[in-house]
């Protein structure tokens, strides 16, 4: 039996150092060990976030936190703009209409960004400021498109609308600076590039934000971010934390300091190129272009004559790739690279597809490629 | 920083499934729960031995079973012919002059493995059975060398001498068919095809061996097969077992009794052919020919223009590979491929090599060698 490599973009693969803290004790979450750690990651944690701002975490999936930056900021009839690409930029507005926002959605077509025209094109009409809150997704986990983050911003202007970022695929992987941009709510979870098992979402939340939480009349309990940050100043959840992942995440952001997020979002940037180089030599198709290629996630056209590719990756490499969501459910096929992965691994998925396509001529072909662009500029 | 990728010839790489293990609690050695534990255990590792005979366990190194090996069958004195083409060869025979015994070395050099005509020529002359017993070495790690027990005990047809097997870093992932080949010391060791941590010696003993042991004087008692045997009929061991080791041990017989022996043995074979394929194929040089290469371990000659392809391994991939011991130091570098390992961690090796030694002309035929050798026959 070979080796399990998971290669879908979230949950990744968790370092052994992580994993070990998995295993660490309960202890009681009402008291000082508790505290003192708790105090600590909340504030570490804001190295990955690029930001001053508060950060807070729940228990919960990242849906849950994006959940939590709807309900906190916004009232029924709200006029929200969903800037969508793919099915978490969907996924956002729907939250939104669930909480009775008046949402409008502004898509670009499956493997396509999100582009600053049509950010310009629809403040510009905004003459009234009625826009109170703007989604991105800043990476498009369901076809790899990364969008430019910093650009849609620029596009925005002074506009008062809050800019609220889905970063849970790309925080901690790729550049998001939250405080330089200026981005009022950032969304995170920690199965993604914080290499973590899944079961915490993350929320950053700037001044404005907070003061929008005051006049917000949706409904919140759970994810009520105020009785959040009133008991983290005592080091404290409003409700039971996840311990264990609590200890984890102390873990992971140690070694994301050690590493340094420079370099982190470097290598993912280097492999996420590699792989592009590698697929496009043994003939297969990346889904999306290289101007916006998603650092974490690469999308590959699945060609009709290799209808079984991600079955023969699983079955006879134990390669375990994402499918095609929604109406690219059988087209495409999503190999993920976020958090603890290198590029030897992606190595691997590549020597599999070679294999797994079966045509001798290929072999090394796609490896050669990658290695010459990995190389490129020094490693 | 890449992943830690350990290609040393053990430590291997140990399942996840059996690391969990060691994290299970302390339980008392002399109670029910660890007796019913132990007597599995020593009851199913008989599998991999392929025997009927006694197998007992000793927390200990594998040089500590070699000396059990040594100890507790001969008296100080007794000729024992010690048939070596490496280090662990000549440690076995280091061991059986410290405890008196009267050693003959037959040696083959470096890098070659012993002949049947080494034996036979030796056994023709021992009219009057003086020899009391023979080491082999199966797997010489130190040069990557597989000596063919099954030819060499044929090769000493019906002396009496004890046919003693260091095992240590084949059994599991070599044939050796303890029962059918007529072997009656075999020693083996945990870090080894058995995916453990270090700490575990294993020793299995045939009935013409435990006469023997009635007549030995050499000195012994920790490693006392008798007082070992006596405790294990009541589940017990006569010192401290190591807890955490044997409930590990309990899963990784579980595994490999999931994918069965023969099919582990197949897996070693065909990842050492191909890894051979793609060293060549990047006109790097194996240590030793294909007729007599060892599926667990391969040496690689270090060309005088890559003096520090072993380094660069490490330091730009994070690769561990071993150096060559004793007047091979320097010379040869060992990729160690048993136990937790798959294909796809070899091919992340040759990549490796392949950026490491530069030439851009070579990217990518490594692999492509591999990947043909390694599909052949199908997989």
């Amino acid at each position: 039996m070979n080796k399990a490599r998971l290669r879908v973009p979230g949950p990744t693969e968790v370092p052994e150092r992580v994993l070990s803290k998995m295993a660490f004790p309960m202890i009681n979450h009402r008291g000082d060990e508790f505290r003192n750690l708790y105090l600590k990651v909340c504030s570490e944690i804001k190295y990955v976030f690029q930001t001053e701002n508060d950060v807070l975490i729940f228990p919960s999936a990242g849906t849950g936190v994006m959940e939590a930056a709807i309900s906190n900021f916004f009232s029924p009839g709200d006029l929200i703009v969903s800037f969508q690409c793919g099915v978490f930029g969907e996924r956002f507005a729907e939250i939104a209409k669930a909480y009775g926002a008046n949402v409008e959605v502004i898509k670009a077509e499956y493997g396509m960004p999100i582009t600053k025209e049509m950010v310009r094109d629809r403040i510009k009409k905004d003459k009234n400021y009625e826009i109170k809150g703007i989604l991105f997704t800043q990476n498009e986990t369901s076809t790899g498109v990364l969008n430019d983050i910093k650009a849609l911003k620029e596009a925005v202007g002074d506009h008062p609308a809050l800019i609220i970022v889905d970063a849970i695929s790309s925080l901690g992987a790729v550049e998001l600076k939250t405080d330089e941009w200026g981005i009022d709510v950032v969304v995170s979870s920690s199965q993604k590039a914080f290499m973590l098992p899944p079961g915490l979402g993350f929320i950053s939340i700037s001044e404005k934000a907070w003061k929008a939480y005051e006049y917000s009349k949706m409904p919140k309990y759970y994810f009520d971010i105020k009785k959040a940050k009133n008991t983290l100043q005592k080091g404290e959840t409003p409700y039971t934390p996840f311990v264990s992942l609590i200890y984890a995440l102390e873990e992971s952001l140690k070694i994301i300091k050690e590493e340094g997020l420079e370099n982190i979002i470097r290598k993912h940037k280097k492999i996420s190129e590699a792989l592009r180089a590698g697929i496009k030599a043994i003939k297969l198709k990346p889904f999306v272009k290289d101007d916006y290629a998603s650092p974490t996630v690469t999308a590959v056209e699945i060609p009709e004559e290799y209808k079984d590719l991600t079955k023969t990756l699983k079955n006879k490499f134990n390669i375990t790739v994402a499918g095609g969501q929604g109406s690219l459910k059988g087209k495409i096929m999503r190999i993920g690279h976020l958090g603890y992965v290198d590029f030897l691994d992606i190595i691997a998925v590549i020597s599999a597809l070679e294999m797994a396509i079966g045509d001798e001529k290929l072999f090394g072909k796609g490896i050669k490629a990658a290695e010459k662009k990995y190389l490129e500029g020094g490693i």
